[in-house]
C-alpha cells in the first residue's frame, strides 16, 4: 500500500473505531492513539510469521480491525462479541492473551525462544506504554532481554499518559528525551571526550557540580542511557503518527543483532478533539453521543467509587495521619479529589501494585494510616506484599479494593472474582464487604480506627441509591446484620455484599411459595459471624451463601469450614462464580449467566431443598 | 570508636558470626560481607532516631548483634530465639520486618514519608543487593523514589551475587563500574562538549555506530546513568571493606538534598576463606566444621530437590520442547546440573518471579513446555501472572514448588504454607503433591505430557529414601491411591504429600486402640478424587484431611466444600496448618507445634470420634 492509502486507511480505521466505541463503549483514547503506529508495523512486518504483543491491549482496536474482525468489530466488548483485549482463542494473530499491564516484554521474550529453539526465523515485536513500563516485571523482563541479547524489539508507546497522567522518575526522564532534538554521534567523538577527561578524587564540592550535571546530561547526551544500562539499542523518539518515519526505522532495526527499543511519541485520543483534550476520560469509557463527546449517563444513584472518594477524605480531614495510595488510577479509584484536597498526603506510584502496598506497610510502621485504592483484579499483583509485608507484620493498612466482583464488559481479564478467596488464605486480613453504598462509608469509617489490616471490596458502578450518613454508625467488628429474620424460617441465607440485595428479593419470590427464608447480611467475610451461623444451623433446613466472587475458597468456602470443624451437619448451599473464567457481558447478563439473579438464587434453593426432602425419602445422603 | 577500633570490633563480630552459623546454621556468605558496612552506618548515622532496612535481611548479622542481641545470639534460628531476619516484633531496630527480597526501598520510602508528615527529622536508609535489585518491585520504587526527591538513602551492596551468581543486564553493567576507575568530572567539561557536538540525521551506519559505543559511553562517562536516570544521585563504586572511605561517603551525603545511591562493593563471605571460594554454598547453610568449612551432614536420603534435579533432566533429553526456568537459584531448585546439561534450554531470570512465570507463558504460546522451579514462598510473587499469563490460557506450564511446606529455621517469612491454598482459587490449575521422592518424578512425567498448567509442591529437605524408577509409572489424573483400606473403617485420611507417611503411621497408632483407619494418598489437591471421596464417606464414621499446608482454602477445604455441595454429611476433621503465621524452629519442632505428627494426628482423630459419640448420645449435633 502507497503512504496515501496508509493514510486514507488511518482515516477509516480511525472512524469505525469511534463509531464503535460511541456505540459499545470501550478503550477509546488509547486505541486512537496507535492507528497510525499499527499501520506501520504491519506495513513492514509479516505477522503471518512474526508476532506482535500489545501490552494491556486496549490499544490493539486497528489489530484486530486488521486481523478479520472488521465485520464483527461493531459487537466489540458484548457478550459472544468481540473482545477489548487481544485474547488467543480469538485470533491466531493475536499472539499473547492480555489484559493486565506490564506483561509483554515478558511473553514476547518467550515467543522469541520459542521460535529460536525451533529454528524459525521471526521478529518477535512488543509494544509497551510508558505507563505500563513503571510495572516492575517490565523492568524484569528488559533487564533479562538485554542480557541474553536476543533480536527482540519493543515500541515505546510513549503518550505521558497511564489511565491517568504518568508518573515516576523514568516518566519525567522520557519527557525531556521528549523535548529535546536527536542526538546521534560517531563512535569517535565520544572516545576523545572520554579520553581527554582528568580523573579527579571525590570532594563535596565536585561531588554536588558532577552531580547536578550528571542527571541531564545523562538524558540529553545518551537519550535512552537508561535502556543502554539495560542492554538494549535506544532509537528515538519518533513521531507515533508519522507512517513514513516509522517504516523508515522499522525497516531498518533489522540490521542490529541485539535488543532494539524504538521510542515512539503518541497522542493519546489522536484525530478525535475531545478524546486528545480529555484523554484521561476518554481512556475507558461507557456511550458517548460521537458529536460532541457527550457521556450518555442513565441517571442513576452515585457510584460506590464516589462514596468512597468522599468518605476517605471526611476521614482524613478529621485526622492527619491518614494518607492515600493509588496505583495510576487517581480518578478510577475516585482519589482524584482527595489528591486535590491533601496533596501532600496523596501518592499515585504509577502501575506498581506491589510497590504501593509495600510503601503502605512502610508508612503503617512509620504511623502513619495509609489507605490503598486499587481495583480488585489489579490487586492480585501484590498478593506476596500484602501477605509477607501488611499482614505478617499486623500493620494498620487499609485496602480498598474497587471493581470487585463481576465488571462486564472488560471481560475474563478483569472480572474481581478471586480477593474473597486469596485474602482469606492470608492469617491476620480482615475483610469487609459492604451492602450498599452507605455500609462502604461505614465500614470504611470502621476500618481505619483499627490497629490491624483491613480489606474492603465493592463493585463497580452506581450504589443502591440509599440514603449515606455522615456520621455513620458503628460496627460491631465481625459481626452480621441480620436483614430478615423468622421463627418458621426454613432457610438462611447469609449474603455477602451486592448478593444482600439479590438475597432479598429471592426471598420474596420463596415467599410465594410458602418458604420462609432469613437473610443475612455476612458484612465480614473474615472474620465472620460464626455465631450467628452456628444459630441459624441449628434452626433452619438449608443454610446458603451468597457471593459475588469465586466459589472456590471463597466465603461459601469458609463457612462450610466452619460447619465441619464445628461437626454441624446441617446443609450448606453455596451460590457464587464457578471455578472457571467468565466473559465479557453486562453486568446483568453475567449475574444472570453465574446464576447470581433474585429468579435463579431462588431457583436453586428450591431446588436444594427438594433434593434434601427426595433425600431424605430415599436414604441418599 | 576510633578506625583500630572498629576494625578490631569487625574482628570480634567476624568470629562470633561464624561461630554461631557453624553450630546453627544460617545465611553466612551474605552476613560475613556487610560488617563493615553496617559498621560504618553505625558509625555516622544515630539509628535511635535514623531508620535502617536491610532487604531481605539475611545480611543483618552484625546489625543484630550491635543492637542488644550480641548475648542471644548464640539462639540464632531456633526455636524462640534470635531470628535469621530483622523482624519487628524482636527489637525497635528492626524497622521493618523483611525475608522476600526486593522490599526494603519501598518500605524506607514509607517510613520516610511518615516520617516527614510527622515533621520528625530524620534519615531513612535502605540497605539493597544486586540481586535484589533485579525484582521489579525495587525499580517500582526507585522510580517513585526518584520522582519524590526526598533525601532517601539507598546502599547498593554489589557483591555480584544472589543466591547464585548475579544475572542479568543491569548485573553486567554494575560489574562495569566496578572494573572502571572512578569519573567525576566538573560541569563546565562537560557543559563543553555537549555543545560541540553536531546533530546529525539518523542513518544506517551511524545508527549502528553510535549505538555500539553508546552502552559502553553510558557505563564509562556515567557509571550511574541508569540510577540518574531515575533521579538518583549516584556516588560510588567505593570498597565496602574499607571502614574509613565509607565513614567519609556517609557523612558527606547529607549535603544532598534528593534521593541518593551509594554503590558500595562488597566480598560475600569475607575473611572466611571457605566462604569467600563457595559464596553460593555458604549464602544459607546448615551445621559445618569452622576449621575446614566442611558441612556436617547427616547422613540421609537423596533431598526432593536432588530428584527433581534428575527428572527434570531425564524429561529434556526424551524431549527437546522442555525448557527450565528458575528465579535466581540454579543451586536451591537443582536446576544447575539441567543448565550444565542444557545451556541453551535453561533461564535464570534473576530475583523476577514475575517475569519467570510470564515468560513461561510465553515460551509455553510459543509451543515450549517450560518447567518453572521457584520455592513456594517466593511463587507467592507471581499469583496474578499465574493466574492471568498461564491459566486463563489455559498453558501448559509446570510450576515445581521447592521447599512447601514448613521451612523450618528460616521461620516465618519462608515457609510455604499458603500455595495450596493460592493455588486452588486459579481455575484451570492442577495440583499434584508428592506424597515420596519416587511419586515426585513420577507427577514431573506425568505433568509434563499434559496440554494444560500443572503445579507440583513438594517439601524441604531428605525423601523418605524409596526406590526411585527409571520409568515411572503412569498416573491416572485427578485419582488418589488407596494406601490401605479395610472393610471394618471407621475412619479414612486423605493425606497430602508428607502427611501420608504421619497419617500411615498415626493409623497404627489408632489400631492399637481397635480403630481401623483407612489411608489414602490424596495425590491431587485440584482437581481431587471425588468419587473415592465420596465412596469413603458413605463407608466410614469420619473423613479426615492432613495436609502440610494452611487450613484456609487447602486441601481440607476443597473437601469441605465438595461435602457442602453434595450434600453428603458424613464429619470431616481437617487437619493442616492453622489460621496464623508459624515461626522458626526445627522442622520436627513446628511440625510437632502444628499437630501434624503421627502422635498428634491419631489423638485429634480420638478427640473427633469421641465427640461424635457423645454428641450423638446427648443429641448434639
Amino acid at each position: 500500500m502507497s503512504l496515501t492509502d496508509l493514510e486514507e486507511l488511518a482515516g477509516e480505521i480511525r472512524e469505525l473505531i469511534l463509531t464503535t466505541v460511541a456505540k459499545n463503549g470501550g478503550h477509546l483514547a488509547p486505541s486512537l492513539g496507535t492507528v497510525e503506529l499499527t499501520l506501520a508495523l504491519y506495513s513492514v512486518f509479516d505477522f503471518n510469521n512474526d508476532r506482535l504483543i500489545w501490552d494491556v491491549g486496549h490499544q490493539a482496536y486497528t489489530h484486530k480491525i486488521l486481523t478479520g474482525r472488521r465485520d464483527t468489530f461493531h459487537t466489540l466488548r458484548t457478550l459472544g462479541g468481540i473482545t477489548g483485549f487481544p485474547k488467543r482463542v480469538e485470533s491466531p494473530f493475536d499472539s499473547f492473551g492480555v489484559g493486565h499491564a506490564s506483561t509483554s516484554i515478558s511473553a514476547a521474550l518467550g515467543l522469541l525462544i520459542a521460535a529460536e529453539l525451533e529454528h524459525v526465523p521471526r521478529r518477535v515485536i512488543a509494544v509497551i506504554g510508558d505507563g505500563a513500563l513503571t510495572g516492575g516485571m517490565a523492568f524484569e523482563a528488559l533487564n533479562h532481554a538485554g542480557q541474553l541479547k536476543k533480536n527482540l524489539l519493543v515500541v515505546l508507546n510513549d503518550n505521558e499518559m497511564s489511565i491517568d497522567k504518568n508518573v515516576g522518575a523514568l516518566s519525567e526522564y522520557l519527557s525531556k528525551i521528549r523535548l529535546k532534538p536527536q542526538y546521534h554521534r560517531a563512535k569517535k567523538e565520544f572516545e576523545g571526550f572520554v579520553k581527554n577527561i582528568p580523573f579527579r578524587d571525590v570532594g563535596e564540592k565536585i561531588l554536588l557540580a558532577a552531580n547536578s550535571v550528571k542527571a541531564g546530561v545523562t538524558a540529553a547526551i545518551i537519550p535512552g542511557a537508561i535502556f543502554e544500562a539495560l542492554g538494549f539499542t535506544y532509537l528515538g523518539p519518533i513521531d507515533g503518527h508519522d507512517i513514513k518515519a516509522m517504516k523508515d526505522i522499522f525497516s531498518k532495526v533489522g540490521v542490529i543483532d541485539a535488543p532494539v527499543l524504538i521510542h515512539v511519541n503518541t497522542t493519546k485520543g489522536k484525530g478525535y478533539k475531545p478524546a486528545e483534550t480529555a484523554p484521561d476520560k476518554f481512556h475507558g469509557i461507557g456511550k458517548f453521543d460521537k458529536a460532541t463527546g457527550q457521556v450518555l449517563k442513565k441517571k442513576s444513584p452515585p457510584s460506590y467509587t464516589e462514596i468512597f472518594s468522599q468518605a476517605v477524605i471526611d476521614c482524613a480531614a478529621r485526622d492527619k495521619k491518614i494518607v492515600a495510595i493509588t496505583a495510576a488510577m487517581p480518578s478510577g479509584t475516585g482519589l482524584k479529589k482527595f489528591a486535590e484536597m491533601f496533596p501532600h498526603r496523596f501518592f499515585d506510584v504509577g502501575i506498581a501494585e506491589e510497590h504501593a502496598v509495600t510503601l503502605a506497610a512502610g508508612m503503617a510502621a512509620g504511623g502513619l494510616r495509609p489507605v490503598v485504592a486499587i481495583y480488585s483484579t489489579f490487586m492480585q499483583r501484590a498478593y506476596d506484599q500484602i501477605l509477607h509485608d501488611i499482614c505478617l507484620q499486623n500493620l494498620p493498612v487499609v485496602l480498598c479494593l474497587d471493581r470487585a466482583g463481576l465488571v462486564g464488559e472488560d471481560g475474563s481479564t478483569h472480572h474481581g472474582a478471586f480477593d474473597l478467596a486469596y485474602l482469606r488464605t492470608i492469617p491476620g486480613m480482615n475483610i469487609l464487604v459492604p451492602k450498599d453504598e452507605n455500609e462502604l462509608r461505614q465500614m470504611l469509617f470502621a476500618a481505619i480506627g483499627k490497629n490491624f489490616p483491613v480489606a474492603i471490596r465493592y463493585p463497580r458502578g452506581a450504589g443502591l441509591g440509599v440514603k449515606v450518613e455522615t456520621e455513620p454508625s458503628e460496627l460491631t467488628w465481625g459481626k452480621a446484620e441480620v436483614i430478615q429474620q423468622s421463627q418458621a424460617a426454613e432457610v438462611a441465607i447469609f449474603a455477602v455484599g451486592t448478593m444482600v440485595k439479590a438475597s432479598t428479593d429471592a426471598a420474596k419470590l420463596l415467599r410465594t411459595r410458602n418458604i420462609s427464608v432469613d437473610v443475612i447480611n455476612a458484612r465480614f467475610v473474615k472474620p465472620f459471624d460464626t455465631e450467628l451461623i452456628k444459630k441459624s444451623a441449628r434452626a433452619v433446613k438449608l443454610l446458603v451463601t451468597c457471593e459475588e466472587g469465586t466459589l472456590n475458597g471463597g466465603f461459601g468456602s469458609a463457612v462450610a469450614e466452619f460447619l465441619a470443624d464445628e461437626n454441624i451437619s446441617t446443609p450448606l448451599l453455596r451460590l457464587g462464580i464457578k471455578d472457571e473464567f467468565i466473559e465479557q457481558g453486562t453486568r446483568a447478563e453475567l449475574l444472570d449467566m453465574c446464576g447470581l439473579t433474585a429468579e435463579k438464587i431462588s431457583r436453586r434453593v428450591l431446588e436444594r431443598l427438594n433434593e434434601l426432602i427426595f433425600g431424605f425419602l430415599t436414604g441418599i445422603r
